[in-house]
This record gives structure tokens, C-alpha cells and sequence, in this order.
């Protein structure tokens, strides 16, 4: 039985296209819907006008919020409100009480980052809610909105009806407008981030991690995440019925996933809306809802290329424990100083170079020693030849998921690190989901979740720790990216999905993987994918799906401010003219462009190095072939650029041994030119446009 | 990065037809897949060999299971596995230990039910898993294989590695292996069970609660569910990603979601496996696999039809609270006993007889007095009138969702009960999904989920506290069905489904809401939906999508022991005709047949009564108009049957005023005749054969 009706809300969407902001009472009378009476609208557009959004309450007194983009529902009435373990739920019973409006157009500058200035233009709507019940309890949901996307997060004030927030789940609802195709990955699985992308209907996802992108039935492509996730689980979303999605938050070991006291906010719930694939990457939305540099001077953070003692591990050549194969021993180490050195690459990774490996680590990494090194490894001598030579070792601390035991070992850890001139820290989580050990004050031990509130704060406590030391990490197993780059300059990169590691395995990524990262993993921030494998080959000499081509292209598309070369030395060695491009390709842009792309199909990206005047273009396919034409309007007018072409040979395909077939070409360009990329089947094309 | 990589089954099932069950070489070599060297097989058949099962681990020592009819793989290999909040996983690293089998053949009889006599033919398989980690804990998985259906169960020992199961999530998969379509209802949201049936693909299930139903490409029709639900946490299945699902509990107010300690068993999973939607219905593998009768003598349980103050309720023209409006006074209670008493029917529902209904009780009954009449309600005098008129009050427990609250009144409320002469009480427990208040030992406040294991332990404490006092419940907003009434056979009937009352509102129940009903919630045993409603109309005279005819067929075709006739007396009195089915019909049965059936679009059953040897048909469909022959082939031979026959009139339709046209006919009729029942839109037919 139930006494309340939740009624459909009668939605009027379809001509929300004036230019003029909330006050417009055009926008009021098209777009508005059902509400009760004697409550204030509250209705709030884009810059450009193109995307309105609106809260309401329904005939329960929920509140409800939309979307729509030239008029169009892009998200139909959805629930907000708020679960707790220990009290009732904020979630019927609610008036907006007032509503508030901002507007700010700035300008601020990335230390590093794919764009050197980014414009945050948006505005604001506060929504001030309120129960009319005896609780009467409160919270705002605020609304940034740009020209590009739609954020909104719940702020609770400190109220005496709820001291304390023990939250059991977030009811926030996503409920899409329109059918269409999703690209997502599932959530709560064992292997964390680390599956491949589906392409299904909207209808037919599971519960996805975010961002999960949807190109819907109108062309709008939308992508669902969240920006800013400090102390709070991650999100995912469940979907319900038919298009319709809710979020799940991860939990962790206690009976709330999240506690809060006082006053305190959400995550901000992201859409990125854009026309076009493109679009979607070249928001600013996600770093726009981060607070800025909480560092102060971070002249210390270093982005970079670098090598590593690593392929050979992950092929099963080389060991991470002591013994007769073990990979980070001294000499080895030197002959990636040397490689390194010799191509002006500033970093070599060395894993395995610590005490904890030798027993069974994976879930289990309470052997971890992070100031230690083994005996094969003689850490100071290392850092003295690599100083000499010009580059920088970069740290490893693998945790195997012990993370308490790594916490006590933080100060010796960063210390070891920045006495070894190492500017650089990988850190690693290998546990599978949910099984991370959490030592509580009593001794006794939980199971946390990598992406629950307490390892989300955990891995803000790394950054912070190693910022003490003039540290930046790289995080593998991490927690999934929401722009937090912005607010501690040191997180440069992480995994999150499945990167080059897999190509060294059984079941390897298939040509349309990274195309799939380009608009759906890339949307979040930098990934370590750790490319340039031009040898093409795993473990057992198995082939990797790429061509070589598209090996280089992918230096250009996946962004990374650390990116691998992560090949070997000997293997770089048999392909000098290809790795060229890898030796010049920068890490840190003064400005990017998405040329074309389709979300799972092909993507073309410039970039323009932020220390010169050259261009870089990367382009990618899937397993199709594709001649995609480029039009270079991004160039300096009346200047000459060399096109250092780098693409797929006569034959080449990631299906055969013709993989390996790359050809290089040099011509003099402008402004204008346009140029024509043949794209092999699961090929690519790298070209430096050297401005001469 | 990861380690460990899972590889896949290279799944071989392609001809496991031998009709010899498990020792059988041809089965094994056919059947199985790949496993570790040195494990035992552990493959066990139905008794009549088309069913088989298979355990085996991967190559991380994950225990995967499968199911296969005919030979084609129904259940892909899926994992088994427990994640804890304080304790490692167990899911890696298995090896089977030993493997036993059993085999039984037995019936039993049900005091009341569909059946009277229930066979249990069924194979048992008994696998052994234990880590070769250090911790070195073991499980058994348990499997129970009839002809009709598999259900298995993990059954824990007391071990000294896991002294107790602080259970985060069970991380049982299942993987359906072919396509089809699935008729399912979305979990965790906050109206609980009550919404309508999806039917999509397999692949477009969100995250669904159980049953439920798919028919696969191959015309294999199967049901996910769970058998004898005790002392743990309900089971909703999420879909992961294409046709795959896993299991996810119900959250409870601590941190794990379900809390054992010493020798633990889960629930059985459960498969229904059939060739026909009918197959599905028929099997008894769900009461097989609950423990017999736990109460001793049941003579005192009643089943029975019953009339109540309720309808009005619903409408909105009497109210549950206390003044102008209050339904349950003394006067109108009189009239329904009169009613009740002209017509056998021998209960009398009667909600708002008590204290606590004034203010916003729903989700808030913390006023609620259980064993306190309203003032205009002469308890005594109304037990004395009923006595006299040979009929007995049904009494009605409306928690509001305070069931801490309710507990602290149980001896008392059932004492009222059983003093008043009331057999049954039906409970209620109106608070959205997750608001269930539960008060702790310290007196601070949990909230519970309906299907949370502290919930599910709580239907069973109202279980044994009535049947101290020899009362049998109907719980509204309850637990699903999971065939405890074997055990508890005082659980006459529940909820847990849109029923009657959402035909008072707006948003009513299509047409195809009962025939989705058949083949999905009706899996899990009696419903209390409270047909009969043949005014047919709601509040504010809103049309019922219904005919009359459908109203009388939905008594055979719903099963429940405890079946309203859910108008007034006054809108019975304008249809004395129809409602002569009513009284007639009985609720308790020797035997039930599915006739035909498709899910989702028609059903036929026949029913025959146990306390003669009358048949009674039932048949419904969509709103589609159908005719279907059936052949009487289950009458007793040589015996001649009055058919009368109550079907859907000239013109009839649910969508127009027609709904109220019926016909009426009466003929006779014997084994091996065939008849056609000619449906309408919307429409049924309900037939009595009366043995002459």
C-alpha cells in the first residue's frame, strides 16, 4: 500500500532558446513545468542561452531538476535527496525557498595541462531548499552552468536537525531524455576501473563507472561524472528503467559510505554537452568546478617523458622480487640512464627496486618497505649517475593495497624519494576491489573499497605528504580522476582504465580501445596509458594490435603531462626513424584541439607544445580503415611549418605482421593547407609540424 | 596494472544429454570444462537428465559454476565468492576438496496451498572448496537439481580463520548464456516492490529484484530468485554488463550488510528451468528447498476469502484516522459483517480500528497502538456480532514502518487478536525502501530496509509471536516470498506488488499488470492482491482497465489462501450475477494446472477445490483480445461437470464502457471436451465446474 502519488511532472521544454539569461520571461513561460504554487522559479541558462536547466518540487514536494539544450530535453525531471543510516531521509516534503543567481566570466592559467589559459564563463543558481515537516531541515543545490555542461552538487549547512550526516546513499536520479548509444565500463567489479568499453544502447548499461558518454538520438553528446571528489565516496550510476540512471556510491568499510559533520558539499554531478564528440573533450567544465592551487608554488612540479624498468616485468621477462631475474638491479638501471640521457628524456621509472616483493604482494603488501631498497639496487649511486647524466629517477611505492602500513611509511617514503633527486612518485594499489586493508585504531583491520571515502581522502593524503618533499605521484589503481589536477598541481597522472600493460597479456586491448579512452577515460584528465611499445609485442612474442603509427599518434592523443616511452632500449634501437617522433613529442601544451572524432571510431587531436611554436597532430582509427582530411587553420598565419609526417605503411594493418609497416615523409606547410590522413586498420598518424 | 589475469572457460556443453546422472563417463567428457589437473569433477544431473551443473575454478582458483538443459549451456561459468568488511575475500586461490552426491525422491503435504501433495525428486551435489592460502577457509556450495530448476546455497562451517562473516557483499554471478527477453521490476528504489513489470531484452535489465523471468533465444524459460530467505539479507541481481548479473544484497543500518557467526548457510539461488511459461509455475522447487513445518499443529490456520473497510479507504471517501470520515466505526463494520455473513464469505477486514492513524503515520507509526480501538470502534461488541453471524474479524497491523515500536507490542497486539476472535491480521509496513526505523539497545535510531536481514529476521519474529496466539499474517510491504510459508505455514499471503489498489489511483495498472504478474511475482508464492473489484472504477469514478469477466478469472488465476472480495457491499449488490463467482470460488486446492500461458500476454489455469470435486478455470490476458481453446482433460473420467461459464460480454473491452459487459452460460461438459475461451481486450473468463 501507499498513501502518496508521485505524479508525472507535465514538462514544456521546447522552445527554451532565448538569449537573455533567467530573467527572460520568454525562457520562464517555454520552459517551465508543472510546480506548486507560491514557489519561486528557478531556472537557470547557459551563457550562449542554449542550455536551460530548472528545479522544482513534484506533487510530494521532491525536488526534481532538468535539463534542455536548444529546447530539447536532454535530462528529464530527476530526484535529488539524500539517504541516511540513522535518520530520515531528505527527500519528500521539501519548498524551494528562494533562489539565488550569479554570473562570473574569469580567466586562469594551468601550470601545465592540454590548454595553457582556461576561461571559466558560467553562471550560477542557488537553490535554498527547506522541509516543511517538523525536521525542517535544509540544503541548497547549486547549479554552475556554461556554455559546455551543467554542474550541481548539494551544499548542507551546519543545522541542528542534522549534526551529523551518516549517509547510506545519494538519490540523486539521471534520467536521459532520449534514447541513444552509451560508452561505458561497469562499476563494483573486482578489477576496479580495468575493463574495456561497451557500446550499447543507453537502455541496455548496467551500473557504469563514470564518465559514461552517450551520443543521444538528436546528436547531443552528453557525458556524466563528477568534478571536485574530496571526502566523499565515488559515484556511480545504477541504471534503473529504461533510460533512466541513480546514483550508487562506493562503499566503504563502515555502516555509512560517507560521513560528514558540520557543514559540507557533494561532489559536483557533471554533464558535459556538446553537439559533437569533440566538444565534449574540449570543456573546461570539469577543472572550472575544482577549487584552484591549494600548493602555492608548484615551480617544482616537473611534467616529462620517461622510461622504465618495467615491460620486461610485465612480460614476465624480468621480476619485481629479488632473485635471478630480478629487474631493478643497478647495472640494468644504468643502461635506462644511459638510453634516457642519450634522447633528452627526463625520467626513469624503476619498479621492483624496493624490500616487500618476494612473497605473494597482489592484496597483500604489508611487506612494503618504501625507504629500502634491495641489495642489487644501490640507490645513492644511481641518483648521483643519474644526476650526471641529466635525468631523474622516478619513484615507485607499490602498496599492494596495505594502505594503512603505506601511510606510516609516508615521511620516510617522500624523504628517500627527494634525497634521490626523484621529482617523480608512481604509486600502485594492486588489491582487487574492496579488499584494501585499512588498520583501525584498535588494530583490527577493514576492507576498504579504492574508491570509498576514506581511500579517496587517502589518496589526497599522498599528494599532500609528497608536496611536503616537492614530490608529484602518479597514481596506478587509483581513484578515478575529477579534476583535482587544478587544486594540487602534483597529481600528474594516473591509470584508471586499461593501459598498455594489457597489450602484454592474453586478451589484449582490441584497435578500438583507445579510441574509446579518447572520449570517454580522457575526459576525466591524464592517463598514464604508458604508450610506444613500437616492438608491437607482449609476452611470448604475442602481437599487439596496433600499428606502429598508432603508437606514435597516441603521444598526441592520450594526454599525459608523464608519459612512457615503454618500450625497451633494445627494442627503440631497431626502429630509430620511428622513435624519433616519440624523442621530440613534448609533454606540456600551450593549446589543443579535437579536429574530428567519433566517439569508438577515429579521433584527430593538435597540439601546440607550450615551450615552441610547433604543432603536434595525433590521429587514431579502430579496426577500420579511414582517410580523414584536416584542414591546418590552427597554424600561425604566414608562418612555414615542416610536416614531420609519421604514418601507416604500404599494407599496414594491426591484423598481420604488416603492422610494423610505417612510412615517414617530410613537406613544407601553412596555415590553411589541408592535409588528407590514411589511416590503416587499427593504424594512427603522429606528425610534428615544426614551425620554421 | 594488474597480475592476476582471468582467463576464459573454454566452455564445452554441447551434447550432455545422457539420461544417467553424474557417474556417467559420457557426461563428463562431454560437459565439462576446463579445470585445474588433480580436482575431482563435480557434475550433477536432474533426475531425468536433461539438467545438468557443473563446478569447477579458473585459473586464479575462482569456483565458477554453470547450468545446462539439453546440452546448451542455459548459466555460463560464474563465479561464487563473499566479500567481508573485515576480512580478505574469499573468491581466489579455491581448490574442490571433495565433491558428494545424493539423490531423494519424497512428497510432502502442503496444509493449504495450490497443491495438496508436493514431490521432491531431486539430486544433491555437495561441493568442498577450500583456499590454499594461508587462511586455508572452506565452504561447501550446495546444489539441488530437479527436473523443473537448480538452486544452490553456500554453506559455511564454523572455522577458525573466519570466527565470524561480517558479509560486505556475496559476489555470486549469474551469466545467462543466451539471449531473450526478461520480464523484470528495478530494485532498491523507494517504493519497494510495487512497480510495473518491464519487459526488454535480457541485456537492458537494470538492476532488477527477483523473481525475475526470461525466455531465453532458444525458448528455454527460466526464473532467478531465492528459496528460504532467513537470517540474511534479500538478494537483488545487477546486471553487469551484456547478459551477465551478480548478486547484490540489501543494505542494512551496519556496516555489513549481513552478519553470521559459528556454521552459516546463505539462501538457495534459485533457477526455475522450464520449456513454457506454464513449467515455470509448476515446479515446487522453491517450497522443496524451504525446511518443513516448524509450528507443529496447524489446524488453526485458515485459509479464506474475506471482505473489508478498506476500498473506500483507498479511494480516498473514508479515511484510516479517527473524525467525519473515519471508516472503521462500529456501524459500518456491521454492515460488511452482514454482508460477509449473506455470502459465506467468513472475513472481515478492517483498517483505522485502532489509535494511532491522526497524523503523517506513513513512514512515521511511531503512534500507532495495536491493541487500543478508536473510540467509534465497539471492538468486543463487534468480535460478539461476528461470532453470532458466523464470521470473524481480520485484524490489521499498520507498523508505518516503526517496527522497533511494533515489536514492543507484540504479545499485547496478538492477544487483542486472538481475543477478538481475529485468525488472520494483515500487517503493513508503509515507509519508503531504506526508512524502516529501527530502535537500538542504546536507544539512538537505525534505518532499515525492508529486505535488509535485521527486516527479514523481523517477518519471522511476527510470524512466531502470532502463532503463540494461533494467528496467521498477510504482510503488506513485506519481504518477498521465498517459500517460508512451508515452514511457517501461518504466512498465508502477502503483498510485495502493484495489486488492487493502484486501480483507486491515477497511474493504474495496464492491462497486462496481471498477466506480468503470473509468470513473475506469482513465482514466489500467494499474493494478496484483493481482486474483485467490479465497479470498476477508483476514486473520482476513474475507469478500471479491466473487464468484469477478468475481475472473477483473477481469483484462480492469483492464488492466495486469504483472497478479498475487494468492493463494497453496496457496488456487489449492482452485479449479484457476477458476483455469484466470488462466493463460490473457493481458495484452497487439491490441484493446480497451467492450461497455456505466454508471459506477459495471457495465462489460463485450472484449479480444482479441495474440499470437493469441482474444477474452477481462470483466464486472462492483455490488452490484446485472444481466443484460446482448452481441453478439459483433467476432469475425472466418466463424470459429468456443470460448466458455468462467466466470460467477457458483446463488445467487451477494458478501454471503453464496455468493460462491463459480461456474459453468462451454463452447459455441461466432461473429460476430453474442448472449449474456447473468447477474451476481450483487457478481458478474462472465469469458469466453475461444478461436479454433478
Amino acid at each position: 500500500m501507499k498513501t502518496t502519488i508521485a505524479l508525472g511532472l507535465g514538462l514544456i521544454a521546447s522552445a527554451a532558446q532565448a538569449q537573455n539569461g533567467p530573467a527572460d520571461p520568454a525562457v520562464n513561460e517555454t520552459f517551465k513545468f508543472a510546480k506548486p504554487a507560491g514557489q519561486p522559479d528557478a531556472i537557470e541558462t547557459s551563457p550562449d542561452g542554449q542550455i536551460t536547466v530548472q528545479v522544482s518540487t513534484d506533487n510530494d514536494g521532491r525536488a526534481v531538476y532538468m535539463i534542455a539544450r536548444n529546447g530539447k530535453a536532454i535530462v528529464e525531471p530527476s530526484r535529488l535527496g539524500m539517504m541516511f543510516t540513522d535518520a530520515p531521509k531528505i527527500e519528500r516534503g521539501l519548498k524551494i525557498e528562494s533562489v539565488a543567481h550569479a554570473k562570473s566570466d574569469t580567466s586562469w592559467t594551468q601550470p601545465w595541462g592540454e590548454w595553457r589559459t582556461i576561461r571559466d564563463n558560467h553562471r550560477e543558481m542557488r537553490v535554498r531548499l527547506m522541509e516543511s515537516s517538523a525536521l525542517h531541515r535544509r540544503y541548497d543545490v547549486v547549479f554552475r552552468v556554461q556554455d559546455d555542461g551543467v554542474g550541481f552538487r548539494y551544499e548542507f549547512p551546519e543545522q541542528q536537525a542534522l549534526p551529523h550526516a551518516n549517509i547510506a546513499e545519494e538519490l540523486t536520479e539521471f534520467n536521459i531524455a532520449q534514447g541513444g548509444t552509451a560508452w561505458w565500463k561497469p562499476a563494483f567489479l573486482w578489477n576496479r576501473e580495468e575493463y574495456l568499453y561497451n557500446r550499447t544502447p543507453i537502455n541496455a548499461v548496467g551500473t557504469a563507472a563514470t564518465p559514461i558518454t552517450m551520443k543521444l538520438d538528436d546528436g547531443t553528446h552528453i557525458a556524466i561524472h563528477e568534478a571536485a571528489l574530496v571526502d566523499y565516496a565515488s559515484m556511480a550510476v545504477m541504471k534503473t528503467e529504461g533510460n533512466s540512471f541513480k546514483a550508487v556510491l562506493t562503499p566503504g568499510s563502515g555502516a555509512p559510505k560517507v560521513v560528514k559533520t558540520g557543514a559540507w558539499t557533494t561532489p559536483w554531478r557533471t554533464f558535459l554537452i556538446a553537439p559533437d564528440a569533440g566538444g565534449l573533450y574540449m570543456s573546461h567544465l570539469m577543472l572550472n568546478l575544482n577549487e584552484p592551487n591549494t600548493l602555492g608554488d608548484v615551480s617544482w612540479v616537473k611534467p616529462g617523458k620517461f622510461v622504465g624498468v618495467w615491460w620486461k616485468m610485465i612480460k614476465g621477462e624480468w621480476s619485481w622480487a629479488r632473485g635471478p631475474r630480478h629487474g631493478a638491479t643497478t647495472a640494468n638501471v644504468k643502461t635506462y640512464i644511459d638510453f634516457a640521457s642519450k634522447y633528452g628524456i627526463p625520467g626513469v621509472l624503476v619498479e621492483g627496486w624496493n624490500i616487500g616483493w618476494d612473497g605473494d604482494w597482489a592484496g597483500n603488501g604489508s611487506a612494503m618497505q618504501f625507504a629500502t631498497p634491495a641489495e642489487d639496487f644501490d640507490a645513492d649511486a644511481l641518483a648521483k649517475y643519474a644526476k650526471s647524466k641529466g635525468v631523474s629517477l622516478i619513484g615507485h611505492h607499490e602498496t599492494g593495497g596495505a594502505v594503512s602500513h603505506y601511510e606510516s611509511q609516508f615521511d620516510p617514503a617522500f624523504k628517500f624519494a627527494a634525497d634521490h633527486g626523484e621529482h617523480v612518485v608512481k604509486t600502485g594499489y594492486v588489491a582487487d576491489a574492496g579488499q584494501i586493508e585499512r588498520v583501525n585504531a584498535d588494530g583490527s583491520v577493514s576492507r576498504e573499497w579504492h574508491e570509498g571515502q576514506w581511500m579517496v581522502n587517502h589518496y589526497l593524503r599522498v599528494l599532500q605528504a609528497a608536496a611536503k618533499y616537492k614530490v608529484s605521484i602518479d597514481s596506478h589503481e587509483p581513484v578515478k580522476d575529477t579534476g583535482l589536477r587544478r587544486t594540487y598541481p602534483n597529481w600528474l597522472a594516473r591509470e584508471g582504465s586499461r593501459g598498455m600493460e594489457y597489450n602484454a597479456w592474453p586478451g589484449k586491448n582490441p584497435p578500438e580501445h583507445e579510441v574509446n579512452l579518447a572520449f570517454t577515460r580522457m575526459l576525466e584528465g591524464p592517463m598514464d596509458f604508458t604508450p610506444g611499445v613500437l616492438s608491437l609485442t607482449g609476452s611470448d612474442n604475442s602481437p599487439i594490435q596496433s600499428t606502429i603509427a598508432k603508437q606514435l599518434a597516441l603521444y598526441v592523443v592520450l594526454y599525459s603531462p608523464v608519459q612512457m616511452a615503454a618500450d625497451t632500449p633494445e627494442n627503440y634501437a631497431k626502429y630509430p626513424q620511428a622513435f624519433r617522433f616519440i624523442a621530440d613529442v613534448p609533454v606540456d601544451w600551450e593549446d589543443s584541439r579535437v579536429l574530428n572524432g567519433e566517439v569508438g571510431d577515429y579521433v584527430t587531436f593538435a597540439r601546440r607544445d607550450r615551450k615552441s611554436r610547433d604543432w603536434y597532430v595525433g590521429s587514431i582509427t579502430d579496426e577500420n580503415a579511414r582517410d580523414l582530411t584536416v584542414t591546418l587553420d590552427f597554424l600561425e598565419p604566414g608562418k612555414v611549418y615542416e610536416a614531420q609526417v609519421y604514418k601507416d605503411g604500404p599494407g599496414a594493418t594491426y591484423a598481420t605482421e604488416a603492422r610494423h609497416s610505417i612510412a615517414f615523409e617530410t613537406k613544407r606547410v601553412k596555415r590553411g593547407d589541408a592535409l588528407t590522413l590514411s589511416l590503416a586498420p587499427g593504424g594512427g598518424q603522429a606528425i610534428r609540424l615544426k614551425a620554421l
